[in-house]
């Protein structure tokens, strides 16, 4: 994190002061994620307010200088003129600031946050390593719910914090679901594993698809043919809907255009989910130092379902980070 | 859930609509928790609207009307007059629709949610059973990690669909952060084991501190009788203060006023932490039906911490919902 540049973009947008709030900003900012609420106000500096409780793993981590939150009436005296903040910044928060102060939402920390630095990439390698060591320790058999718990079991063991998401095990019918509940059904065929790890605050996020007979190879063999030519068109410069396009038209040409239900793929870092999405009405354009998921899939209502998804880091082309094989049985 | 209640509470705060957007809370109304941005629009029935990805889970869950969220244009679409919104909107979203309507802040819902009903009542106590079974099947050796990869691992087994939230097993001085961060060093003593289950998307939330040696004996021993004292004071028509106060009280008269510096408890229920609090500021006046934690903690810098917690259910007296023993080891 280079605050010099976030203080420049701060003149740039004509703001004064940021007023941040999301912990995965502050964490981008202090190096520190608060378990309880805290803030961050940067104008020449960066200061970090957070409880009392917080405060001794603060002064551990946190990298920019710590003060003890009191009020938002002292937070109030520490911030000037125009002020930045956050578009997630909850409402009633918001309320107890406007009253005082010009408000502009900004996006100027989730700016910074999408080119990554190598910290950055090694924190997510590092993430993405313990999920594929997770998975391949794992036998195939039992109940979704038993396969997710030595799935997560392993992670937190090699070393991830938590589960990056709620692990999806989602077989059978299930699989028809891009986001199904997990069940305590005995595994069926197809098996859709979507599972990431977190490391130093950083997720991983791949997807698997365990298939048998002919109609789920099929299918698999589309989404797969999907998701190479979507990292092929991988490279700065090019808009992130185009990526998206690329998976999708492959899709469409199979007749499978309206069992493709959601986008392409994701920014990935401090959040699972973070820009640039690579999505149909996306208007992110595609630059070095970006990691984001390709993971189309083909979902069949009442039948099945089939995804892969792994994590590219942009270079010249998309950098595959995730090396597990696209087929694990 | 009793909707007429909620649009009597409408109409008390002479509100036409509501909007919600808090995933616990259209949890809460529909049945369903959504994986993705949903809404729920209240006028005189309530409706969800939830994206293309999450229909086919949504229509075998919700209990309410669905329909297939398009854009906030046709939201507007379906609102009305004035609006009550949630004190979480995210102000990016409140501000595409101040544009047009007059939005309240309201916790007309939060209100609701506070008294649990019987239904309600016994997911929260599933959610306590298998968090309980997970820990007494634990043998205590190894690394911190290693621990809360095997007690996630029990809670999943056991049917809790993730954590209720990040397992702490803080050990040695570790423990002296009541949400200190997890290590991957070997167990020392004491250890802070704060852990939860989910059920039916209910939490529930224990803590228990394994202990050797007579300082930390002494110390368990004033936290054991200030959460007894507190569990003591609480029945309906006594302020959640109140609770935090006598718990405070008996920490303070043994002189470790200083080191229990987090609140008394909290309301638990969809989410783990929710209204009533219990601390010193708290407004709430306790009823009936009620589920709170109650979780002094006394945290002696760089020596050693003790937190001991468990989940009441308010009756006619404090009902102790947790039944596993305070001293496990």
């Amino acid at each position: 994190m280079d605050l010099n540049k976030i203080i420049d973009a701060m003149d740039s947008a004509e703001l004064d002061s940021l007023l941040l709030i999301k912990p995965e900003n502050i964490n981008y900012l202090s190096g520190y994620r608060p378990t309880s609420m805290s803030f961050i106000i940067i104008t020449e500096d960066a200061t970090l307010y957070t409880s009392k409780m917080d405060m001794e793993d603060a002064s551990n981590n946190s990298k920019i200088s710590l003060v003890e939150y009191e009020s938002i009436d002292k937070l109030k005296e520490n911030l000037k003129g125009k002020v930045g903040i956050e578009k997630s910044m909850p409402v009633s928060v918001y309320e107890k600031f406007s009253d005082g102060f010009e408000l502009k939402i900004t996006d100027i920390i989730e700016s910074a946050r999408i080119i990554k630095s190598p910290d950055e990439v090694k924190n997510i390698r590092k993430a993405i390593t313990i999920a594929e060591k997770s998975l391949l320790a794992l036998e195939f058999q039992g109940k979704e719910n038993e396969i997710a718990a030595h799935l997560e079991f392993n992670l937190k063991s090699n070393g991830s914090t938590k589960p990056a998401f709620n692990t999806i095990v989602a077989s059978g019918k299930n699989s028809s679901m891009p986001h199904a509940t997990i069940s305590t059904s005995n595994l069926e065929s197809p098996v859709v594993i979507d599972w990431g790890a977190v490391y130093n605050n950083y997720c991983s996020d791949l997807s698997r698809t365990l298939i048998e007979g002919e109609k789920q190879a099929e299918i698999f063999n589309i989404v797969l043919e999907a998701q190479l030519e979507a990292i092929k068109a991988i490279k700065p410069g090019i808009k992130a809907s185009h990526v998206d396009d690329v998976a999708r038209s492959v899709i469409e040409e199979y007749g499978y255009g309206d069992n493709f239900i959601h986008s392409t793929g994701h920014g990935l870092g401090l959040e699972v989910h973070e820009n640039p999405t690579l999505a149909k009405k996306s208007e992110f354009i595609l630059e070095k130092d970006m990691v984001v998921t390709v993971e189309p899939g083909i979902y069949i209502k009442d039948q099945f379902g089939v995804r892969i998804e792994d994590d590219i880091l942009v270079k010249n082309r998309g950098k595959v980070l995730s090396s597990i094989k696209k087929s694990i049985n």
